[in-house]
């Protein structure tokens, strides 16, 4: 047989990708399993999207545009525009989940084995996006302890080389809910200038920010135009991860062509569901306040459990469903296994995602985990309870 | 500003994208434009596909797993059987498109600057895939006074180098509409054990095969199941091409596994399109035998209007829906453009692929469009008209 390549194969694989047998079979027992693991929300898709789809009077399923619908782009400009963010359609390239833009985004500012600076924790699957590029992703450290603030930007200097070519921000973060303040943004506005790099900006959580916070995009900062990128994605916003729709969004118009390139490759993004995106623009701010106000209360019902866990950091993430915990364990991979395959509390058990993944530097991470608010309150409760339970127990077996 | 990479920029166009202007302006002009030039088809979407999209009952439209629905890949391991290709839903990767499926094929099985050999003409974005999974495509000319047949192996064998990985073929081909024998893929098969390399065969096109020939699969091959990759796409056979759904199937599990570690990195395919496809499998086959007597008829007025044409080569086509025809011409590029920027018959013209864009040997194609029969019989028959009015004229133009 002939070899195959060695590349996909090293891609990372999901944190929680090793647990998942290990829950199938507490489930088999007959054992409930709280999932904290993931980041898909229970929140209904709203009816301004599931109307687009069951009103269209389409007879045939065509191609789009390979930049998206030209109608949806410019409703996509007025959505924008609410967030004080001033683009036109012409800078908007509809992709294939925010996964493609980001994809996009490293193949179009970066060449082979060029250098790009992502604060960790970070969403896994950035790793496997510039994997894919050929690029190579250089970790800075941000920290529970200081509430995964951005690093110092004397860290980000000491790991610019001549290969760095851009950096990559999660605004609000997964999996941190970390949400970078004007300030920081503008530290960041600073050192791309400097250095002569892109600037590229995950903000697909920006619908879920909370405690007053501001939302401040890497768009709304002047004299960067030329090396911003924008990564959107309908998944969160909508609760409409299946749509597989997203955008990239950039005022430099050589990036646009050049992802228009990759667009014309694969011809275009689902035409039904930017159908539905476009129609589902004009969902009442009613449903965002509803969801946001959801997540406070998870949210704070997750940070009044944690209060009553001994020896445990966390952070109180302004956005995003999730936050991170540091227990005072040796292995969070051990004990999330451990959850799931050895615990149970009124035959109840939680699955949480082992941090170890969400960082690039080896051996970070390893004693935290990462916790998505995305069950109803009374779940959520008898979750945290368990958690609770859980690790109690746990503590007493492994200092046996 | 920093300098993106050049990458994205070579990308190659699509054949027709320099046209589309000069389209546009005549439409301006009020002048009536037959379009053969698209890989559109004008058939409806099938009640099946479209019923599953109107009714079904999500309140959340969640992510599906990252190899696809398994109740759509069970059962379209059903739907292989039809064409006695056995293969189980674990065979299969639910894919955004059969584009996605050419890139994970390429990523999966070979490295960096490691070499494919295509048969040319071939679809442009092979080209493109080819080169983001930073891989090397070498072409080997079929030709039109061959009906493009598959070239002599030797052709093939002078080709190979230690850096061959692989061989694609597209099988009924765009843009020749050639199927290939039962006796070319025994030969294919010869060769890709001779040199150990991997197979992989587009066959997106198989549910329109003309005139009681055969379709033969590369799954029909025994002994290089461990080697052989499907590329597969609802796109043409539901005329579903916005509905971004394909498969790779491969019985080689280490392929599997890679394909599914890039699907993993960019979740999943559309979710309501995979319900949809999954109950489009169900769709009768008078569906598909309307639909093939349709584009026998098609083609056939294709075939007839060229007959017409003096000093005209062109192939027939036993499937898919396109054909090549090459003309008494300098240069085909030229040919196009000036149908549409120059000509008026009844004050309609015509609208061709030029077929350079289909060839990767320089100069190769520069005298042969690529002409798609997606139009209605009587469209079509004025469309014929104009394009043999449009060539006598441009003749006699380019002759003075």
């Amino acid at each position: 047989m002939p070899k195959i390549s060695h590349r996909a194969g090293v891609l990372p694989a999901s944190p929680i990708r090793k647990l998942v047998p290990f829950a199938e079979n507490a489930k088999k027992m007959g054992r409930k399993v709280y999932h904290l693991n993931i980041g898909q929300p229970d929140i209904e898709t709203p009816e301004t999207f599931w109307n687009a789809i069951k009103n269209h009077n389409l007879k045939v399923l065509e191609y789009t545009h390979s930049a998206g619908l030209e109608s949806y782009r410019r409703k996509l400009s007025g959505y924008y525009q609410k967030y004080d963010i001033s683009v036109t359609h012409e800078d908007i390239i509809i992709t294939t989940g925010g996964s493609e833009a980001l994809f996009f985004a490293m193949y179009a500012c970066m060449n082979p084995d060029e250098e790009i600076i992502i604060p960790e924790p970070f969403y896994t699957n950035y790793n496997s996006f510039a994997q894919m590029a050929g690029v190579k992703v250089v970790p800075v450290p941000s920290r529970i302890e200081d509430g995964f603030k951005l690093p110092a930007i004397s860290e980000f200097e000491k790991r610019i080389t001549e290969k760095t070519k851009a950096i990559l921000i999660c605004n609000p973060g997964n999996p941190t809910g970390y949400i970078y303040t004007r300030e920081e943004l503008e530290q960041l506005k600073a050192l791309v200038l400097k250095y002569d790099l892109f600037l590229i900006s995950d903000e697909v959580y920006k619908e879920f920010i909370y405690d007053g916070k501001q939302y401040v995009s890497v768009m709304h900062m002047n004299g960067i135009e030329d090396r911003t990128i924008l990564v959107d994605s309908v998944s969160k916003r909508y609760s409409a991860c299946g749509a597989r729709i997203g955008a990239l969004v950039c005022k430099n118009k050589e990036i646009i062509q050049s992802a228009l390139k990759m667009g014309q490759a694969r011809l275009c993004a689902p035409m039904l569901e930017q159908l539905a995106c476009e129609a589902a623009v004009d969902t009442p701010q009613s449903y965002f306040d509803a969801v946001t106000k959801n997540y406070v209360a998870r949210r704070n019902i997750v940070l009044q459990g944690l209060s009553k866990i001994p020896n445990t950091l966390y952070n109180t993430p302004s956005g995003a469903f999730y936050l991170m915990a540091k227990f005072p364990i040796e292995s969070s991979e051990h004990f999330c296994q451990w959850l799931l395959e050895h615990f149970e509390y009124n035959n109840e058990t939680v699955m949480l995602a082992p941090a170890g993944g969400f960082y690039a530097t080896p051996g970070s991470g390893k004693n935290e985990v990462r916790i998505a608010y995305v069950l109803e309150v009374n779940e959520l409760q008898k979750a945290m309870i368990c958690l609770q339970k859980g690790l109690e127990q746990y503590l007493q077996q492994t200092s046996k």
